[in-house]
């Protein structure tokens, strides 16, 4: 088996870590400039469900309270930006956590049908508030199977009935960062939507959660409050 | 909330691109030397669970076939190198692919607890035969819930039933691609180590795995057979 000219590898992959500026933010993104040939899928791109949510002085969101509900909390910030990219540093950001949607793990093809059917899209004008909950699970819910991991999840937490309660006011968007190249400090991005006047039903949808069995599989919890 | 003098973030991640000598290879290898002070597990340091499969001249394992299964080939080489980090691109190399490995997605206590009892370690003296499987899935597989995606692979196409006969002669290891920060071209990759003797036992094995319902949901996958 020898490589022939005609199919020695001629990518030259371009790294580029320079700051890259948009409006006045600065950030490091990781970026990849192919110089061509091999299949377009066989360039490292970007995962296109990958989020980086930058906690700093800029952006969109206004930091309105930031608190560890279980380990160490985060460095405050006073604004928070959502970036479609991998943001890999942000100068004069506290922290950046990245995270990507990904297949559900637990829902049942009726569960899905109902989720889908009253969940409502992200960036409603009248949401104005929402919330980041970076969560971590322990080693022993990692150690579970999926039968294991799934009856705790739903037949004895209700994670998906309990959030069924509260759609359509509460928009939800997950994103999974255990298994990115990057080892990082949650499992999991939680980010909330919903209007002003939602408030107390969020806490209501937090405080049940948090009573149940799947939460005492959570290390780290921090929520971060935002509004527009 | 103003960030203090204090909290004011100190990070300045580096992010080096430089080729990386190791023995006869020269790899880039995505690396973060983080210049401080966030907690450690705050900076992007690598997924201890990642591997990167580097396919060309270099590496102990020489290539004896590579076909394509389903889909597109991969480019030819001559020998693969397995390393336990993120590499990018590798000058020589005719391809790089990457994944980690994770928590099962399907298997249940009975079945784990089988798969443990019976399940070699890698780099067992006498396995002088290896084969690399990528895999990728479309959409249609990805579209399923939890619960269809169960079924398919286990109660009608026996997925976990079959690899048990196979051990404890033929040792495994799958690292998912999906949810890596790039956009991977295959879903996993999946490693098989057997001594030569069991050659025809796992061609059985693969031929069962490729008549189940499950693989009509394959959209690629490419067989890459080494040996020592």
């Amino acid at each position: 088996m020898k490589i022939s000219r005609s199919q020695k590898p001629t990518v030259k992959p371009y790294l580029s870590a320079r700051p890259h500026s948009r409006g006045q933010a600065s950030w490091h993104i990781i970026r990849f400039k192919p110089s061509v040939t091999l299949k377009p899928r066989m360039n490292p791109i970007l995962n296109p469900r990958l989020f980086s949510f930058i906690g700093g002085r800029e952006g969109p969101w206004k930091a309105i309270e930031s608190r560890a509900i279980t380990g160490d909390p985060l460095p405050e910030i006073e604004r928070l930006s959502i970036v479609a990219d991998n943001v890999v540093s942000a100068p004069g950001a506290a922290w950046v956590l990245r995270g990507a949607t990904s297949n559900e793990r637990y829902v049942t093809r009726p569960e899905k049908e109902q989720l889908l059917a009253k969940q409502p899209a992200l960036g409603r004008l009248e949401a104005d508030c929402a919330v980041l909950i970076p969560i971590r699970k322990n080693a022993a819910w990692w150690a579970l199977t999926q039968d294991e991991r799934r009856r705790i999840f739903e037949e004895r937490s209700h994670h998906t009935r309990i959030g069924l309660e509260y759609l359509p006011a509460i928009a939800r968007r997950l994103h999974h960062c255990r298994d990115l190249s990057t080892a990082e400090p949650f499992d999991f991005l939680t980010w909330f939507e919903f209007a002003e006047a939602d408030t107390a039903a969020f806490d209501n949808l937090l405080a049940s959660l948090r009573a149940s069995e799947e939460w005492q599989y959570v290390e780290r919890e921090v929520e971060v409050r935002l509004a527009h």
